[in-house]
């Protein structure tokens, strides 16, 4: 028996996010279904955590067991054939048996991408389409107040009864527009659900001019599940990567 | 009583073409049913010509014929208001009653993406997944025998019995690589259904160094349905401008 590290990459617009459900196609469900099909029986696959409906990934990381004599470089190609044309395993590698994609992680980036040009409608299921042009330098100086390590409780759903420590670091905000794009990478200990979402939809009310840094300093503050009400749309977030010890 | 020129983009990825059909999707039958919503009654909407599945637009041409008393400037918002979102009017204008987006149309320009490097899963219904590479030099060379008046029989669909005259002008050819996508342009008085994938898709096997030039001069003088048998994915064509006396 041995335990595979895979790394995936998929288009998450026709999928309601990454975790198994009754009655929706989701990632995990049709990666899962290839893998029991190889393996003639169900094998649990385990990812770093969930993405949400709409939400992409470049280096979602799962992990599985199996027992199965296939050489390691020939993985990639038997489970991609089988998948469909917006899921790809990008690496699969054999790791220690105590590896686990959810528990060992150590850091996760997210990146989010803000179209402020005219409406593009080949890209609005990559790219959130705003439309509009807002100040990059005051969502900038705002995002400062993110850095390092908070209490995020303001910051992400309401619905984490499971996860009663909100404290998080984030330790990378980088913010760069280039053509009318701007985009948004987040490097962090941890993201908690909506986190990012929730953080770039209120940099972006900044960047409108509709709020102060002082109140997101706030709002941050007041670690209340009712002080922030902005969330950015699912499709213009990415998780990229996912950091282990190695 | 009106008539109104539009121009129309759309990502062709979840519709059966513009041509309205029984139990598919089209382009034309939504647009269709929003200005008919719009006016109570059916009101006629007349393309420029038809786009295959999966193929996009830049820029359509469509014409109706409406009494309705819109000021010529919201059109364009209450269209788009109840249109989905992979489908926007760009532009719609009052236009000469003898004008028509098919009869009047004089040329026609048609672009083409390959993506010469390894698959990309968020483009792969916006540009041609070819993943390898193929060479440059000898598909200019030889899409120069394309260029002028030709009988394009060969390079056209078999079931064309209503367009007994296959002899069109291409009057531009223009190819070009940037960062291993390659982008082809077609200018021309008229392309018939496949012309321009089936053209593309011979310059791939050129590429590819599996056809010579002198074979595709040979195919092009046959004038026969069985003398080409490539033919480009939809996914990688755009139908970007029609031009017209203005």
């Amino acid at each position: 028996m041995s335990r595979y590290k895979c790394i995936v990459s998929y288009d998450g617009s026709d999928y309601h996010g990454w975790q198994s459900q009754r009655n929706h196609q989701t990632v995990q469900e049709t990666i899962n279904n290839v893998i029991d099909r190889l393996h003639g029986h169900h094998i649990k696959i385990m990812a770093s955590g969930r993405t949400d409906q709409h939400v992409h990934a470049l280096g979602q990381v799962f992990h599985f067991d199996s027992d199965m004599k296939i050489p390691e470089g020939q993985w990639i190609k038997a489970i991609n054939h089988r998948l469909p044309k917006d899921i790809r395993i990008i690496d699969i590698k054999i790791v220690a048996d105590d590896f686990h994609a959810r528990y060992s992680a150590r850091k996760k980036r997210y990146d989010y991408y803000v179209n402020t040009n005219a409406y593009d409608l080949f890209q609005c299921d990559h790219i959130f389409q705003l439309n509009q042009k807002i100040d990059l330098q005051s969502i900038k100086e705002t995002s400062s107040i993110f850095l390092g390590e908070h209490d995020f409780s303001s910051f992400c759903s309401n619905n984490l009864t499971d996860t009663p420590n909100q404290v998080r670091v984030i330790e990378t905000i980088d913010i760069e527009e280039t053509n009318g794009i701007i985009h948004f990478i987040f490097i962090g200990n941890g993201f908690m659900r909506y986190m990012v979402r929730m953080i770039v939809g209120t940099l972006i009310e900044v960047g409108k001019g509709k709020l102060t840094k002082s109140a997101v300093i706030q709002m941050l503050e007041a670690k209340s599940k009712t002080a922030c009400r902005y969330k950015a749309k699912p499709e213009g977030l990415y998780l990229v990567e996912v950091f282990y010890d190695d």
